[in-house]
């Protein structure tokens, strides 16, 4: 049988200086591309074998959108001109900056210049009970399985004798009010309002609800208070209960208790409260603040002048932002793209430019036809101007010629039929405490 | 925690006669379309919340296509005009023709005409071995779960040191040279030549092999002599390695044994050698033929006037088809369709008509533009006139506009960028035996 051993990473030597990148995300693929191949090696390391568009995870969710229109193959990404580039997906367990070596689950690899892009993994704040019972929204498989639970529930709910369970199995809790929390309470709004109801004549979904819970005292946070009013306005509009200034003390999967005492029954809780820094063993604790590495203007980790961390996983403190950059594509996308221009600089003996974030604005839809953006210039928009807005920035940002069709097919589709399209059950397994599911699948299975 | 005995059917009563169709397959959803509620109430099982486009799944499994456009959910299929409709997703467990009731996970159900349409399963011929390590292509999970062995397998090819080991990687073996296996195979072939050497820049494809096996003297026995003759040559001009009169003795996960002693080492077989009907407990053994059940006519199971079998699952003899009808589509859409007119039939006191299947032909894809075709009125086609044939019969019945689209736009697309799209694991879990792969999605998770 093949084991680890058997296995290496297999990666050519070079006289060229190795760039080794840990992290496919935005930083990662944009610092990647444009690392040319006359001057460096690039070996890029991922868990995954594809490039993700997470903002639009919570569409394949709510069966929006296919899995694979948001995705994109690493290895298609860099397959043509890129000959000195090299992609394995293996997990990066150690950094050794005195040999300036990384252990991998194959094997060790030598850098000249280490990138970590790791980005950033979902944060139970060390709840273990939920993170056993919780379904996260941070990778494909989060959605994929996610998506297969709510349904499931639907149809458990159609099938039940017990009021209590149907009620527990209709009602949806939302942790965490930040753009994926809001634009899944949005999406399970509207699909409560234009797709249920059609799917399952005989159920009231009045009954279903949709509880959008925050610590803080507003709705997406990292936004405009203005934005934050409007989007809450439109949040209740479409029925969603929001509950602010609202923490969870424990879920069992059964019914989530809340600091105070106040109780749900609820089948499914979606944790998207919070996220972590992925930090890579190895480097000194004082590189670490709030698990992200401490970069300078050229994000370098701090003390280190052959070490980046770029995107989520970077802390840059500067004047405009003291608390580092916000953590969504735009930083890590300029980062990338900005520091594989100093990575040439320094190949070429010139002095490194600082890095200055460009803010472009952000975005967060909220159901169908309604958004809100900040833009630079302290000015905002709301409602379907910003929805548009919001269209086609995603859709230009998606990767790939084909998901952009696909992804824009399906958009034009549901937005004149109200239809989501891909409710398709495919998660082969359930939780294990799901003892009815479980039973319930080894019986279909027989 | 809810249980089994919390679930019931939740059925309403009716005065209305009661159609039981078990499977959602296409001579469950044709007959259940065309049965009209005003003299009707309609209860579909199907063990799955979707009807799929089956002919298509080894596109799934290749990548070609993503698992949701060849997949529509059942309750969309019927969700407007269909009042007294009612889909619940369990498994029919035992059938009791004294009581006319069902047996079901959740709870009984009475029935006034009673539809078996389970249509078929992945026969192994009693093969515990090998139905514990091969891939089967009869599902949407198989369809994935074997995307992502084969894109794991070239991962970890890449990165092994032993040279047998890689090879065992690279030596794909597709055991039966029916549709499914001449098409998957085909599609591999495809995918050999255009996106893996651009994928794998450092790999030699000239490795990879690709097995086709097959019991009986020539492939797709199911069709002409022609069109046999032709797949074949096409097949060996895309460099497929094909074994008539071939059966497979053992299989251990890593070595076919073939009987007469021959070996070939290979990490992935993919099992496409047969199927066998889905029959249910509780009619008389004397209504199985070959896990068929016996119909006369007008589908009725042999000795009862009001159980019907439609489709795989049914084995009408008639001078023209002394074996039953062949195992496509076409037969089971047309016996769906041909027996809601006799149910109405029966309604009115009429006399029933019997079945006549009407042939269209059947087609089968080799590679990316050349086909076959046998024609009614011994006509065959084959090359890309046929190919074409192909492609439009298959969106022709492919099930929904969204679908459609999708489908279209991907073959528009791979037709003239030889790309093939979706190459992301999604697979969540591995075989049980597989070693390394399991200890590495373990760590890769940590």
């Amino acid at each position: 049988m093949l084991d680890l051993q058997e296995l290496s990473l297999n990666i050519p030597d070079t006289a060229k200086p190795r760039v080794v990148i840990v992290g496919g995300g935005f930083g990662g693929t944009n610092l990647a591309k444009k690392l040319s191949d006359k001057y460096f090696q690039v070996v890029l390391f991922d868990r995954q074998n594809y490039h993700g568009f997470w903002p639009l995870l919570y569409q394949v969710a709510t069966a929006g959108l296919e899995p694979d229109a948001i995705a994109e193959p690493l290895r298609k990404m860099f397959d043509e001109d890129y000959k000195d580039f090299h992609f394995r997906p293996v997990r990066v367990t150690h950094v050794d900056p005195a040999t300036k070596m990384i252990s991998t689950l194959v094997g060790d690899l030598s850098y000249d210049y280490l990138i970590i892009a790791t980005g950033t993994k979902t944060n139970y704040f060390g709840n273990e009970q939920i993170k056993h019972f919780s379904f996260p929204l941070k990778r494909l498989p989060d959605a994929l399985n996610l998506r297969s639970q709510l349904f499931q529930s639907f149809e458990q709910a159609n099938m039940t004798k017990s009021e209590s369970v149907r009620q527990s199995l209709l009602n949806i809790v939302i942790v965490g009010a930040g753009p994926t929390g809001v634009e899944l309470a949005g999406s399970l709004a509207e699909m409560r309002k234009h797709v249920l109801p059609g799917d399952y004549p005989g159920m009231d979904f009045s009954r279903m609800n949709i509880y959008l819970v925050e610590g803080l005292e507003r709705v997406l946070p990292p936004m405009s208070p203005k934005a934050s009013r409007k989007t809450q306005e439109n949040l209740e509009k479409l029925g969603i209960i929001i509950k602010l200034k609202t923490f969870v003390e424990t879920y069992d999967g059964e019914v989530v208790t809340f600091k105070g005492g106040e109780q749900i029954q609820t089948r499914t809780l979606i944790w998207a409260a919070g996220v972590m820094g992925a930090t890579i063993e190895g480097l000194p604790e004082t590189t670490v603040e709030k698990g992200r590495y401490l970069v300078n203007e050229y994000n370098q980790i701090q003390g280190f002048a052959d070490i980046f961390a770029i995107g989520d996983i970077a802390l840059m403190k500067t004047e405009k932002y003291p608390k580092g950059h916000p953590g969504v594509a735009q930083p890590a996308i300029q980062q990338g793209i900005h520091l594989a221009k100093n990575l040439k600089r320094i190949q070429k003996g010139e002095v490194l430019k600082p890095f200055e974030y460009f803010d472009k604005g952000s975005l967060a839809i909220v159901g169908r036809s309604k958004a809100v953006a900040d833009l630079p210039g302290n000015l905002h928009l709301s409602g379907f101007v910003a929805w548009v807005a919001w269209l086609f920035v995603h859709i230009y940002y998606l990767i790939g010629f084909r998901n952009k069709l696909v992804v824009l097919s399906n958009w034009i589709y549901r937005f004149f039929t109200y239809e989501s399209g891909t409710r398709i059950i495919i998660r082969p397994f359930y939780r294990k405490e799901d003892k009815v599911a479980e039973e319930f699948m080894r019986k279909q299975a027989e």
